[in-house]
């Protein structure tokens, strides 16, 4: 059913010109209660962290990040629709798990922001979350070659990186995490990993801070590249053992600061 | 005896320095008749298209990219031959089926501008049309193995793409569109598709909008080095079928501008 | 013996700090006699080259241009040994075919000035000279698959691209054409082609205008990135043939201004 | 033992926030004794080296370079702790080779200033040093297929180009050159080449003077790219052999001042 009134909308949207999406937003008769004030520095982190991955490749015009509530943790905080390269902090909104806007006043929603919800929903332990469609990583989800740490900047990799395949629970679908029920298939994926590759479609990237979701999306695009040159050299790759990736990565999580400070200037921040 | 012609003509034109090359203007007696007022403000979304093109890498020196005159479907608008990063709106001019400017006041005409005229006249469905020589996609166009749709926005792709190869019927070539018999045979190589690969030379993109049909040149561009890279990594590539590639396309054209919006910011656009 | 001697001067320059490399100066008892007064937009043209070259990269911090002196054949302007993206009209120089400056006043030489003295005493049809280090093209000078034209704006590539390896007549040497011998030996390779691959060093790019030199430079770069890309897709290649190359080549040189002035508008030119 | 410290360690700084890494910075009783007064041109030196090697694609948020100590050969020069690209004079530390600060002022140090200790002390002829993550050289630290040397630019690489990997003596680390055992492995791994691979890290590459070791650096970097280019094309590889290695990076080392002086003017230097 639910295909059947989509199809029947955009094709009034496309008679009629140029609609925003509808975002489902979904304006619940009571808009769900917010998670309280938030520091005005997390919602500037916020876009900064936005620009920053467009600067940095990983995002294009698509895409979107976003930080769980620091004190109601059934809250998260994402940008308004919009390009990432364009977002400021006036920008960030405030959404719950069901994909609802705490006081939208307007404003358009991702259509996806349920892969962060439920991303959130199943994992306590992930503060930040990337989708992208960074360049590099695609390739990995449409073949089945696994993705490896070449190299301890990405040795988050090391454990292990799932794909999800939107088509087997869910038949031929325009590729979209679009609800829930989608999202929490996606976050069944991800399991207790940091990064998920979408077949067809892109990647998340999660972690424990907002400069470490950051860091990670970074770097799951520079692992790949050099996964294909590797492959391309042929014969063995000798990646990080699961024993090396956690090791490394614990120095990656405290030496991220230094690679957010720079990135942050490149895009105007201080 | 046209090519004797032309290589007296190229001769003559080398003796005698940079000469623009005649760009069978053809100005016929009778000037064709114009499809009416054109809002200035599609006249500088032609401009800025192509000026977008230039600047994803999808246009270089060469290359242009056209729309179907809102009013009259016989007519359609197109830069004069120049550099498409350097077209402004002042630079476009209207044309007709046969190639004919309707005003053209002196101004050189694009060779290939029969690539547009046989292609509106062959699709009513075709609004806009960019030709370039986008480089990640040439590979494609003198290879065998099929282009598919590595992600969703790609996923215009997803239905298969023709290569045109214009020694099937005129032989050995200067590999150019120059006259509306060679278009029409490019024309019908399209097909009913979006896009269409021309061996030894580029690709044409085609869309129900100008937004859309830029959309599909810089995701062509993308898509192409992505399957490279797919290629690269080996073993079988699960691409978007046929239905994935009609459902997520009606995605593509409902947040086309939100692309449109970000890439005509970076080239100057408000 | 001159080896040796090399070996000497250079441990004496190890020692004594960074001095410029003694270009063979040779500055002859009697200096040769000029070819006569240039227009000076000539020799800004031959900067402008240089910095085109540079931009587009095809030159890095080694690399130079020079055009044939259009009143003495046997004359030629170049600049004076410096980074091409650096090289203004003040820096050209005019040399003889022995490699001689004609009015040095203490300005270095290019070592390698002997690549371009003996291509034009070789070549009549020559009147400009393009050597670089353009990176796509050196893995071609040291493999045995020939290079190919893929698309029309490499069609001067159809006729075939030859390989210099100085080994053949020299043995283990430096690499560099330091002498008109090595030179000689060069240009004999390039025979009657546009373009030379030079194995384990770079190219030469020559065309019967310094604009057309500077699109072929530019052009045998691109080509070479995008054939490396069709051999990775696989399968047999459908470049153009050799009758293709000439008429799509043709076309090349009328359209040529349209490339120098979008190439000349981004370094500042006019 | 120190695992489990570390990773204690790790958790509390975790659980508080940002905290610089513990830089080892073993401030001993005594600081060492300084080298002598140095010009500040050599620190500028230094950090416009760093920048040179942000700025070419070599060193991102991490890295770092330093050179000998002019006067006392068992010191040397390095930037505190910081992104390359942000380096300053005022930067520039004064380190021994037990890796302690002779003037520390609380600034943190590089945790893997061992590399540089360590290859100072094994190799009186290395002047300075340049540790990189450069991409395109880390596939190549994780498969078995040698480094050759393209062009003459390589020609240093033409000897041979070793392997350090951490585990052959350490089994599952971080991957970081840590302390100066760690160090002492890596130098011999070096031997006496001008660089050398680190499995799933990056590489070193040394010089006999500063501008010499940041050539090198930078053209490793051009090479990898180039070799895995030319595995691409496929069949034999023609490249320098190493008595044309020896003689082409002899005027590498004389012309390097050029490439320098270009890489300088872009990072605002004069």
């Amino acid at each position: 059913m639910r295909p059947m009134i989509c199809a029947l909308v955009v094709a009034a949207c496309l008679v009629a010109g140029s609609v925003p999406f509808p975002a489902h937003a979904q304006t619940p008769a009571t808009p769900p209660t917010g998670g309280g004030p938030v520091d005005r520095a997390l919602l500037e982190d916020v876009a900064t962290a936005s620009r920053i991955l467009a600067d940095q490749g990983v995002l294009d015009a698509f895409g979107h990040v976003s930080v769980r509530h620091p004190k109601n943790p059934e809250r998260f905080l994402m940008s308004r629709s919009l390009a990432p390269a364009l977002v400021t902090a006036d920008d960030v909104l405030e959404l719950d798990f069901a994909g609802n806007a705490v006081d939208a006043r307007g404003r358009s929603l991702f259509l996806e922001r349920f892969i962060h919800a439920e991303i959130y929903r199943r994992r306590p332990d992930v503060m930040a979350i990337v989708h992208s469609h960074s360049p590099a990583v695609i390739p990995f989800g449409v073949t089945t070659r696994p993705m490896v740490a070449l190299y301890h900047n990405a040795a988050f990799l090391a454990g292990g990186v799932p794909i999800f395949d939107i088509r087997d629970k869910f038949g031929a679908t325009d590729m979209l995490v679009r609800n829930g029920e989608i999202g929490r298939a996606l976050a069944e994926s991800l399991g207790d990993k940091p990064v998920v590759l979408m077949r067809g479609h892109g990647n998340v990237a999660t972690g424990p801070s907002l400069q470490i979701a950051v860091f990670r999306a970074v770097y799951t695009e520079v692992n790949a590249r050099l996964e294909l040159q590797a492959i391309g050299i042929g014969g063995p790759i000798t990646a990080l053992t699961p024993e090396e990736g956690i090791k490394a990565d614990m120095v990656n999580e405290q030496i991220v600061g230094r690679a957010w400070d720079l990135w942050k200037q490149r895009v105007g921040g201080k």
